[in-house]
This record gives C-alpha cells, structure tokens and sequence, in this order.
C-alpha cells in the first residue's frame, strides 16, 4: 500500500456479497443515475455560498500566521485548553486523539514536544474544578472557540476562568486568551476585540460543524506540534479526487449514493467502527456532522418527511464483546463502515504463551497489529454471513494527511447525501428550540418538578 | 431530596405529555397486564440460575477478603491496570470515572489517594504502547479478568505483560498479577492455579454483563478506595424496592414496561444522556448489557424474529450541540433516558459577565452546576414539545450507593425487558461466529484482499 492511501472498499454493500434482499446491485445504482449527477451538480457546479466555504478554508487560510501563534503560544504555556462545544470542539479532539501520543497529557514534560492539552466541551462544575486541580492557570493558555459568539455554555467557562486567570495575573490575562470566532457582531467577538485578545476568524459562510479544517481544528493542531500542512493538503487531495463525475472513482459520492439506497430501505443508522483506538473520536466528530446535518423535518414535493440517519459510534475490538450480538442477530437496520488502519505507529509480538490454546503455532511473526486485523476482517466476514451491509475505508497509517482525507471524505460524503435526500445540510432549526428555553430558564426562577415517580 | 435518593419520572412518556400518537396511557399498560404479571414472575418468582447468580454475588461475595487483597495491592503500586474487554471492563470503567476525581491519574501523587487506574481493553498495540510509556512495571499491578478463562484478546495481553514483569523483577512478577476468572477449566484459571497468582472467582452462572457487583467491578473499585459496602447495599436497595408487585410502585418493572410499549411502536433506538461527566460511561457499560442481552434471533410461537433496541450513548450539554436537531426533528424512532444530578461534588459561580448577553441578571446565585440542570430541563421539555418520549432519573449525588442503584436499575430493567419480549438475556450466540471466524484466521495465512475499491 502506498503512502498516506485511503482505500474505499465496498464490496460488502453488494448483491455479490450479501444477496439479492439486502445488496445493492449495479442496475440499482445505474437507475438513479439523474439522483447521481444531480447531487454531484449541487456540491460541485452549483455550490451554496455554505459549500463554497468549505473549499476556501482550506485554499485560503493563513497557515502561516497559525503556526506563528502557535510557536508563540507554546513558548509560554504547559497547558492548553480549548473552550467549546459541538463543532467547536470535537475536530480538535479528534485530531489530538488521532495525532499525538495516546497517553499524551500523563507523560512527563521531557517526553512531550507539546503542553498538555485539554478540550472543556462541557458545564459540568466538577469537570472543570478537576481541570483546576491539574492545571498551572500562570502557565496556562485558553483557546475559546464559538462560530456565532454567543454560545452560553463557552463564555460561562470564558468568563468564569478570565476571572480566575485575572485574580492570578493580573493585566497579563489578556495573553492567556486567544480566541476564534466569526468576524461578526457576536459577543465573543466584540468582547476580544474591546480587551485586545489575539483573534482567529472562521469564514463567514463556514458552518461550525464543517470548520474542523479551518483555525477551528487548525490552531489546535499547531500548537500541538503537527504539520497542518499536511492536514490540509490531505483533504485537498480527497476534495480534488472527488471531483470526478464517474461515480465509480468518486468515493465519497460512491458511499453516499451506497448509504442512500440503503437509507430508502430501512437502515436506520449508520455504525462507524474504527479498530484503532487513536481514530476514536472520529466517530463523534463524524456522529455530530451526519446528525446535524441530514436530522430534518423535510418538505419534500410539499410532503413532510421526518428524515436523517442516527450515527452510533463503536470501536474495535471491543464493540465485538459489546455490540456485535445485535448487529449480526437483531434487526437489519443499520450499514456500517470500518475504519482499518494498515500500519501502526509502533508494535507488540503476540506472545507465544497463547499458541497451546489453539494447537499450532500461531503467534510466529506476528504482532497485535495483526490480530486487530485478523479481528476486524472476522468482523466484517461475520457481519457479512449474516447479510448485513458494510464498507471498510483502509488507511496506510495515521499521520496528518491521511486525517485530512478521512475529514474531508466525510465532509463531502454529508453533502453528497443531503444533496441526495434533498435537504440542506447546514442549518440546525430545531436545536434554537432548547436554547430559546434554557435562556427563558435562566431569565425565570421556575422550578421543575417531578409529578407521577418512583423514589428508591 | 433524600440522602442516596433514585427518583424515577416516567411523566413524559404519557398521553398527558407528549400526545395520544406518541404517548402511553395508562389503558395501554393495563392491556398487558397479564404480560407483565409473568415478566415479574420470570425475575422473581421463577428466576432462572443465571438470574439467582445476580442477588447471590450481592450477598455472598466476601467483601472483607477483597477489601483485604486491595489493601495489599495498594501498598505495592503505583498504578493498576485491568485487562479485560465487554464485561470485564466496562463496569470498572463506569465506577473509576463516575466515583474517583476527575483526573485521577493526571493528579500528583500526594494529591491521589490511590494508584493511578488504567483499563486496557483493546489490542490496539499502539494504546499498549502508551501505556508501558507511563507506567513504572516495577510499581504496577495488573488485575486479568475474563469470565471464561478464553478470551484471546485478554490473554495475549496478558502474556504479553507478563513477560515484561518478568524480565523485570523475575519470579516476583506473580506479585504483579491479580487474576479474576470463572472457577472452571478455563486457560487463565489453569495458568493462574499453576503459577500461584491470586485469584478470585466469578459465580459460574454470573454473565460477564451482569457482573459489576462482583469481583469484577468491586475489586477495581476497592482499590480505588472506594466504599464497596455502600456500593452493594445500594444495589440492594433497588432490587428489594424492585420486589414491589405493584407496576407503578417498581422502577425498572414500570420502565421496562413503558420502554417495551415504545419498542413495539417502533422506537428502535434507546438513547441513555446522563447530565453529568461522571457517569458519561455508564452509557458504554449500559450500552453492553443492553445490545448483547436483548439483540437476538428470535423463534417465538415458531415465528422467527429479528429484535433488539439499539442503545445510542449521549452526553449532556455536549449532545445538543451535536445529537439534538436529529432527535428533535429526525424520525420518532427513539426513546430517551435523562440521568439527572441534584448535588455536584462541588461547584463554580456563573460568572456575571454573562448577564448583558441576557439583558438582565441571571446569574446572581447560579453556579455551573444550575446551568447544566436549566440545560437538561431546556431539553427535556424541547423533546417534549415535539412529542419525543422521555424518562428521566434524577439522583441526589453521585456516590457509591446511588451507583449501586444505577447499576441495579438497568441490570433488573433489562430482565424485565428480556421476559416481556420473550427472550433468553443471558447468552451471545451470534459472537461465537466471530470467535470462530478469529481463530480461524489465526491459524491460517489467509490474507485478505480488497476487490472493487477506490484508492485515494
């Protein structure tokens, strides 16, 4: 396998694999070939000002002056800490899960080239005194990222550690803060640019949940020392190759059109297994962009339709001693897509200790790489016996540019499908509904009670 | 609210809340009476071996024999590392984050009061890497547990650390291994016998799903200091409050019930969202017990059925940002079960700087911890309006006891849900060809090889 290849493999969605009831057949694909070239035509010949963004973040962001800030920002902290939520926060931890040392912020400060990172994604009180106990606020910088500015949950955490930071260091806090956010009348915004916080701007047209490769996910992945270079030129590449308009060389189009079909009949969710444990929050940074993106009260042909495929997150080998009974016994109601990784970083004989168990010599020249492999195809060779769908993207390694690709496959592959399914996939109009109520909440000194429980 | 309190509201499953389509009322529960009646007896009055191995491991486990083991074990490491995977794993896992700081093994050491706790249940070989990065060999312990003695995974890995100790420190490397296995003729019981490991066993006809209150989970749990009485008399407490013939005097009777109305409506997804960091886990744990007891094959009256709800892990706020526009407005294919926490173990004001955002002063005496209740109820009450089923428990802490009655909760909850559909909640028949397909592979030379792909 070359380097930093991606290998789109779907031979476990065909009829050749998984019969006649359950697989897509060529005629199936060949019949809604005017779907095909239509969805292709809206993400490529007809771009939304939304999908435009998408290709300019990674055309015209100043690389450069991230990476200057970066190398300034690791220079005076140990601990970096990146404020925000959904779109604004699961990029970057998937990128540090992906990129860095698997036990990253435990090792002593001679073994990392990078400080200790951490992604507040949440109010939780505890959470946050935890992240105190273990913290150097002098020797700490905070990354606060919100596209719209106004995010409750991000500025409580902002303004509640500024203050702490401030009771520390007086003046000198403003250095603590950096900031990214869109360019607009947020309050996030205007509050950096009164106090002269370094900003980071996402584009306008950029929807948070698409931003990853934008400073979003990109000064992140700076200061922690990785070449975003190679982050985007990865997904440069992907975007490119996914301009061919045959639908057998487009991956990304391919596997949308695949998880389309099998949509229309009744897969339900959509299960994204990598077995590696590095790729782990990928599937929660993927769980975010397919939901948000495709959950839709549609009107279609001036019908409703409730539509969108609910994403679920696994993980080999353990899903096998979790999950895997109900994915080959229960309902067919779900296509799933591996994640299998050729190389890794490093290795581990299998011990020989566990040959008697088996009989013969199984353990000679090979390693744990190779039985997470061995796994993993008995997974899908499993889950195949039973008919059910899969497609499996192989990775040569994990390394910056092959991240960009898997980011920027499933970016595209979201587009293809709401292209498909006919809705747009970068508004969220039922999530306004719970921040409407939590502000009116906090404006108000209801009380919520129980009525008809049960007390144990 | 009580001390240790576990209150169960199930109000915005009904007509009244969310609409005659989507609601039960209470017509509808009396229909199935009989149903339930017999799903009752099923657990209590005829329970099977496996089903009576859950209440004996409560009250015969010698809690004084692992409390004395832990105390040794403590006093010669620094860190201990459990080797597991599916049930032998998921539970410790859920105790460790739920019970222990934050940041436990990022703490200084004279800041801990127990080793740092690893549980290693995967083969990925860079994760195992990792680990022997940041751990001394000569100061840790680790805990091997595998219900059938058999498990490849935990073996190799065992093995493998096996020979590491022992290259270290020699014929004292049994010191550093602690081994909790079935009393059977599995490999790992053999070895252990052999090599004059401690150990300690698992009740023969206690599934390893079922298996967090025994030696399983309470030896991990011990070790981490943690109060294992208060942890078994909380599951206590719910499975005698839970002996109540009364459907609406018996939580997990009348949610499974509730629950089971809903499934045969359609509602294929169970989406478990604790508003709470901590007991972010029991969502993996739940998610195991859930997925493997009650995804099945199913022949009843001679018809054959494809059943089994599948569990979707949530995490409130982070959700919302990210699961919530799907929930809202997707397909009606799931029912929700909030986890709620009166009291956190501590708190932070919500700073003021808030206010002008909301032009008038909402945070005066509102700490983070109201924040991310006024968050929960701002959902519940979203999902409500559109008519989206919910329950929610609401605990008075997070502690050992209350843990204990989570843990019971969702175990007796799944039986009732296993008698109600008629199934055996006890095996995993699809795994094995799984198993099968990995050892077959082992033994093999077979390289697998990708057909139609597309390379990126």
């Amino acid at each position: 396998m070359k380097e930093n290849a991606f290998i789109y493999d779907y031979n476990n969605l065909l009829t050749t694999n998984i019969g006649d009831k359950e697989g897509v057949s060529f005629d199936d694909i060949i019949k809604i070939n005017d779907k095909i070239t239509k969805a292709y035509s809206t993400v490529f010949d007809k771009p939304v000002a939304n999908t435009k963004a998408i290709l300019e973040a990674l055309n015209k962001t100043d690389l450069n002056a991230i990476k200057n800030s970066a190398k300034s920002i690791r220079s005076r902290c140990d601990a970096f800490v990146v404020l925000g939520i959904g779109g604004s926060a699961l990029g970057a931890n998937a990128i540090f899960k992906a990129l860095t040392h698997f036990r990253h912020n435990e090792l002593p400060k001679n073994k990392r080239n990078a400080p200790r990172f951490f992604v507040e994604d949440n109010v939780d009180p505890t959470r946050l005194n935890a992240l105190l106990d273990v913290i150097d606020l002098n020797r700490t910088v905070f990354c606060v990222v919100s596209k719209s500015g106004n995010t409750t949950e991000t500025l409580s955490q902002f303004f509640a550690f500024r203050k702490m930071v401030e009771a520390q260091v007086g003046e000198a806090w403003k250095e603590h803060f950096v900031v990214v956010t869109d360019d607009n009348q947020g309050k996030l915004n205007r509050y950096a640019e009164q106090n002269g916080l370094e900003r980071f701007f996402i584009p306008n047209d950029l929807g948070g949940r698409y931003s990853v490769l934008s400073p979003v996910g990109l000064l992140p992945a700076a200061v922690l020392g990785l070449n975003i270079d190679a982050l985007v030129a990865g997904a440069k590449a992907m975007y490119d190759a996914s301009k061919s308009q045959d639908v057998w060389e487009n991956a990304p189009l391919l596997s949308a059109v695949l998880d389309y079909i099998n949509y229309t009949r009744g897969k339900c969710m959509s299960v994204v297994i990598p077995y590696c444990e590095s790729l782990d929050l990928i599937g929660d940074w993927y769980s975010q962009l397919w939901a948000e993106s495709l959950g839709r009260n549609a009107v279609i042909d001036g019908n409703e339709f409730k539509i969108g495929q609910t994403p679920v997150k696994a993980l080999g080998t353990s899903a096998q001693h979790s999950q895997f009974q109900l994915y080959l016994e229960g309902p067919s109601d779900k296509i799933f897509t591996f994640i299998a990784v050729q190389k890794f970083k490093n290795d581990i004989p299998l011990p020989a200790d566990l040959n008697d168990m088996f009989g013969q010599d199984v353990t000679k020249n090979r390693n744990f790489s190779d039985l997470i492999n061995i796994e993993r195809v008995a997974s899908t060779i499993a889950l195949t016996s039973f008919n059910r769908p899969s497609e499996t993207i192989t990775i040569s390694e994990v390394n910056e540019c092959v991240l960009g690709k898997i980011f920027m496959f499933f970016i595209l592959k979201t587009l293809f499908m709401g292209a498909l399914l006919k809705v747009n996939p970068y508004n969220q109009p039922a999530v306004e509904s719970i921040k409407i109520g939590v502000k009116a909440i906090l404006k108000s000194d209801t009380k919520t009670m129980p009525l008809r429980t049960i007390e144990v």
